[in-house]
């Protein structure tokens, strides 16, 4: 299952997103916002972090975000334990950000990539396998703060 | 006071940067790592946190935090309260990260972008001013998870 979400800034690109991930038999959840009032993206990060974690099987769940530059969606989403949200601008970022860093949350800025450069990079996030080895050492620091 | 921390993979940008902030009068401190031998970027990330953290004016406080790519870093330090950190690969989201989202630590990746555009993403950065208004609004939603 994908989620995704985004603010009024990134819906247009979300609309785009959705069709391809249908498209492509992605089972998709869109989580709003589903018009172009003013919204905050923070309550959509929080939103979409919770499908995303309480999913049956949170561990196969994807989500994506979007905003204007990715970055807000990205400091709301890692707030989160289990959540592991990378910032992506291109499909090498995207590649490594699953390869290296389990990715399960993709940010994207609606106003920082077109619509074909975003539709690449979703696709290599959502085929991508993680590497695990000494990247899985890292990936465990995430949730040990206090250590 | 600006910090600065990277991994092993980053290491020669990190070199680059601390001459460019001591020769443009920043107060610097380096975190390290100190060598090329592979590390837990995680670590740095953790270590930098605290720093900027317990700064007396962590309020004004910077951080930069270099590795592979920048997400890995952000990840780990988007896990603490107090910081936002931006992965940034140009100048225009240097701006916005600090006019919207009020970052406080700079995620660059080492191979994702060159000495030069680093050095103005880096200038970008501790020059621009947080917006404040209703992006204070969203910042401060991002240690408020369980609202």
């Amino acid at each position: 299952m994908i989620y995704i979400a985004s603010d009024h800034t990134a819906l247009d690109l979300k609309k785009v997103l959705v069709i391809y991930l249908k498209d492509n038999k992605y089972r998709v959840k869109d989580l709003g916002t589903y018009t172009h009032k003013r919204v905050h993206y923070t309550v959509f990060a929080k939103k979409l972090c919770r499908y995303v974690l309480s999913s049956k099987a949170s561990n196969m769940s994807r989500g994506i975000l979007l905003c204007r530059t990715g970055i807000g969606m990205s400091i709301m989403a890692n707030r989160f334990k289990g959540i592991r949200a990378a910032v992506c601008v291109n499909e090498h970022m995207a590649k490594m950000s699953v390869k290296h860093n389990n990715a399960n949350i993709l940010c994207l800025g609606s106003r920082i990539i077109g619509e074909e450069l975003a539709l690449a990079i979703v696709s290599i996030f959502l085929n991508e396998q993680f590497e695990g080895g000494r990247h899985e050492i890292r990936v465990n620091h995430y949730d040990k703060i206090n250590d």
